[in-house]
């Protein structure tokens, strides 16, 4: 909990919900009668509504990304580094949005909701949401806050791919588009550690093939296991050498099967805090999104072509030991972009965090964010 | 099942078991009053018995190094590609043997054992094995066989861990040494990914700490989740995307939470079949004995310490797209050696394939791999 709110915080924020009656058709072809969006604003909406910035969260993000909801807080939004007066995106100048996305589990409509068609919680019955349906629901609540135009969409890792599309499917709607830690598809290797998490969650007897509201549990292990997973997939491996290296929680092997390592207690904490916080369906959910996310195939596999009718300003940033979307991921963005004659700025950010980075207030990095968003911006600089 | 014996192989090989009756004591103290251990050879022991070739295998590896147990095998042993008439390991001049460690679950006393003491089997009250404990039951099997000095000790990952320590804990009983695709000690990266699978393994509800032989049951999904996150460790990104790349496997997405891509019909597919026929026990044992591995712990953390006693010359071989061990984790004990003044090679390979490529017939490799294991051999050439 903070003693005091920082200078350069947002302060105590509230969420808000939007409730949306009019049906959603989805990529699936399955469609949502009605839903809710939950969302946090920060910082002053302008009188000719011209300077909203969206944030687009990653696969455990949600709406709160800055500020606290209380004195009790013991941590910030998660993108509260890059949020917040004198902070890139800075409240001073912009109106932030930032929302949970539908198929969440933190207030927007998702597999924990009461599907108003059996009156019983969604479960794995939840439309697996496409990227691009994301989107046309975020477009929704720009339509309810009386946005025509965001002045940027911002997002890291699958929101940097939510960013990316909505410069594909609302090329009018945005003048400026950054696309951090991200990728233009995952790969056979990212996928397949998706598809271990996945399996994780559904082997673990308590899943219930997605039911387990009814029987009153979790799939708590299976939940912890994909997040550990994925948590390893988060940090380089030089961040783990220096923060781990071979230290032994008790200074000794223990010769059985204990932990011996700091950094297998490190991970079994972050698998079973998460396990807590988190719905599986909607873990299960994310990683489906990010599996199909692949916007050139629709495009004869052209990102170029894909990218043809975008009218915003793009910055694309990449972090040196991210190996989950590793710089070289980014760039097929940026060659693209470049094919497809857009306005674009590249940063690679040596930074030793790993995937992770994009939420770290690194100076060259946070710089360059706040140098593209202003105004003048630095792309086609 | 081969139709006819290849001309290069070793041809029709069938294990034998050697009986030890005189107490292992183990480095965590604990002691094995008496164990068998299962092998096999290959070739012929030649008459001043300076012929003998000792492979040491990985974690999931076993005697059965090379050539077919009947006519009715699927595929030859696992190592089949490097032993046989012709092959780096030629038998027509050397004498090869591989056996299953201590602690495995193909012949050799582990955990699926009988403990005397109880009427049991072991389970995980079997002892957790260092590498150096291999290397006494390995020296003890030599001991058996008439060999005093092996003419070389070879093996990959876990297996050129046993070798590396062969020639810090035998120096006299060896003359050369290959090193392939393994590691002076792990990283924490490394252990993480050994810590997620035993999590999944311990997690299964059919383990029952460790006795679930007394249930008669199998915690199989965890060792399926084990083996599949394992593989895309031993797999490099490239060789997944050539193999797999995004390909479906019904050509379309399913939109629920079957199937979508090839690569995870391939992991599900690859961790069953390994559920069916490993040991779970033996699989945590195995990972600890990878996790503690850390010889120059014992010389100041300084491996040119520790290997100075050493009188082998030594091959050192790493893959380019390996990043289980990477070729720089190679290069630490290339460094250590040229410290320590003691005859290395050390070739980098370029191969797709990953960790997995030290099974690969690659002609670089093995040409080099012969050219070490000739009399005048290529170290300090």
């Amino acid at each position: 909990m903070p003693k005091e709110i920082p200078a350069d915080s947002v302060g105590i924020v509230a969420p808000q919900v939007a409730q949306f009656d009019e049906p959603l058709t989805l990529r699936s072809g399955r469609v949502i009668e009605s839903y809710q969006l939950c969302y946090e604003t920060y910082g002053t909406l302008n009188e000719d509504r011209s300077n909203a910035i969206l944030v687009c969260h990653a696969l455990s993000g949600h709406h709160h990304a800055a500020g606290y909801h209380s004195m009790d807080d013991k941590k910030p939004g998660w993108f509260d580094s890059a949020i917040g007066p004198g902070k890139p995106m800075d409240t001073n100048k912009y109106f932030v949005v930032a929302l949970n996305n539908l198929g969440g589990c933190h207030g927007s409509t998702g597999p924990t909701s009461i599907d108003p068609a059996t009156g019983e919680p969604y479960g794995p019955n939840f439309p697996i949401m496409a990227v691009r349906d994301w989107v046309t629901s975020q477009a929704r609540l720009a339509d309810r806050l009386g946005i025509d135009c965001w002045y940027a969409v911002v997002g890291g890792s699958l929101g940097g791919m939510q960013a990316l599309r909505w410069s594909i499917d609302y090329p009018e709607r945005l003048k400026k588009c950054a696309v951090i830690a991200a990728a233009p598809k995952l790969t056979a290797q990212n996928i397949a550690f998706n598809e271990v998490a996945r399996q994780s969650i559904t082997s673990d007897t308590e899943f219930h093939e997605g039911y387990y509201y009814k029987h009153d549990t979790i799939p708590r292990r299976g939940l912890a296991l994909a997040r550990m997973l994925g948590h390893i997939t988060y940090l380089s491996e030089d961040s783990m050498r220096d923060k781990f290296g071979r230290d032994l929680k008790t200074g000794k092997l223990s010769f059985n099967y204990d932990i011996d390592f700091e950094v297998e207690s490190y991970l079994r904490y972050q698998g079973e805090r998460f396990s807590d916080a988190f719905d599986a369906n909607t873990y299960l959910l994310m990683t489906k999104s990010l599996d199909y996310f692949d916007p050139a195939a629709d495009f004869d596999h052209d990102l170029a072509k894909c990218l043809s009718k975008s009218q915003c300003k793009f910055l694309v940033v990449s972090f040196s030991t991210d190996w989950r979307f590793a710089p070289e991921r980014s760039k097929e963005i940026v060659d693209a972009l470049v094919r497809a004659q857009k306005p674009v700025s590249y940063l690679e950010v040596d930074a030793p965090q790993g995937h992770d980075a994009f939420l770290f207030p690194i100076p060259e990095y946070f710089n360059f964010l706040s140098n593209f968003l202003t105004p003048a911006g630095v792309a086609n600089a």
